[in-house]
């Protein structure tokens, strides 16, 4: 799965990170830079991607089997790399995704208890040697990202759950930093939208000098 | 994923083997042996695998990816396994079904040319350790069993090739009982009905024998 000329850029990010208005920035730096970007998302797009999307929403709680929902999950995500991202790699654009794999291993894995190493294993198969070239974590404090995605500040009992639940994605999503930081750099997401964006712009001064210099 | 007492016994075979009649034969020796007998087929009757089964027949011919066709079919069978084939077993039933994943190695592995190393990595993902404990291969010549299904006697250029593909498909269902004979017998199902089930009762009386003695 080499391809010739695009590289593979995705954001990551729990409740509440910004993650919306910093993907257009982001791709606005590409796009300044002079490369060609294609902005897309996982179910990324394909009618089947779509479908396979409706069967997950549609029997989320009627106690689908944990397997079947990864095996589905990594199925619209083989649909979107054959379909989308591979094919837009080799015709040399750069491919932006808001999620990619790394939600998997933060959501399913590490928020859900799903095994690690289950997941892995889809990737493997899925993916073969494909990885972002570069991951942006857009990280914050659980209770500020909930808050600016609009929950109340008085948490309940199933607020609280919530809160467990997003405490432990975000430490999935720091971990996967902490192993490979390289790859994925980790952005203060709870500074004021000015202060992420000279991060983020940093950031990818410095991916692009690594890139063309 | 081992369970107390059930026995999981797959019937496997090409076009025109007779596998209907002989899976009520079969059915039949069980339950006169009095084991309880759980009949089932995939995509096992889950409401989840028949939606999986509309979208691998309704993108069949738009170009689905290799990859996404292989993880939707091992959904649909992690979600059968989970909700139906396990439960039973672990409740003592015998589970006869009609064709399982060795058809995935001889239909998609050897038939469409998809690599075998694929489909195990799967096989692993969704079975940890469940396999058949029994399964009997209905074997026959591809063009009696063409002939036996319906084909016409003088094939055409699109049947010459069906042919080749039912040819690898047969080929591929013996090298699998050539490496497992002791799970895996081969009956011979171009002798007639009656000789066919002489056959078959011989086997089930084996491994009742071996089961129960």
């Amino acid at each position: 799965m080499k391809r010739n000329s695009g590289r593979f850029i995705t954001v990551e990010g729990g409740e509440g990170a910004g993650k919306s208005s910093n993907l257009s920035f982001i791709q606005g730096l590409l796009e300044a830079a002079g490369k060609t970007v294609l902005f897309t998302r996982e179910p990324g797009g394909t009618s089947l991607g779509e479908e396979i999307r409706e069967l997950l929403l549609g029997h989320k709680h009627t106690g689908m089997a944990d397997d079947t929902e990864l095996l589905l999950m990594f199925a619209a995500r083989a649909e979107h790399i054959h379909q989308k991202i591979l094919p837009s790699l080799s015709e040399g654009a750069w491919v932006l995704c808001d999620r990619f794999t790394d939600a998997s291993y933060a959501y399913q894995g590490a928020g859900r208890g799903l095994g690690q190493e289950r997941i892995a294993a889809l990737e493997a198969f899925v993916q073969g040697d494909l990885r972002p070239d570069l991951t942006l974590l857009l990280d914050l404090p659980v209770e500020i990202g909930l808050a600016r995605a609009g929950a109340r500040s008085e948490p309940d009992r199933f607020e609280r759950e919530q809160n467990r639940f997003f405490e432990a994605v975000r430490q999935g999503y720091l971990e996967i930093a902490a192993r490979e930081p390289e790859r994925v750099r980790v952005i203060n997401a709870s500074q004021s939208l000015d202060d992420v964006q000279s991060q983020i712009e940093r950031v990818v001064a410095d991916f692009l000098e690594a890139e063309d210099g």
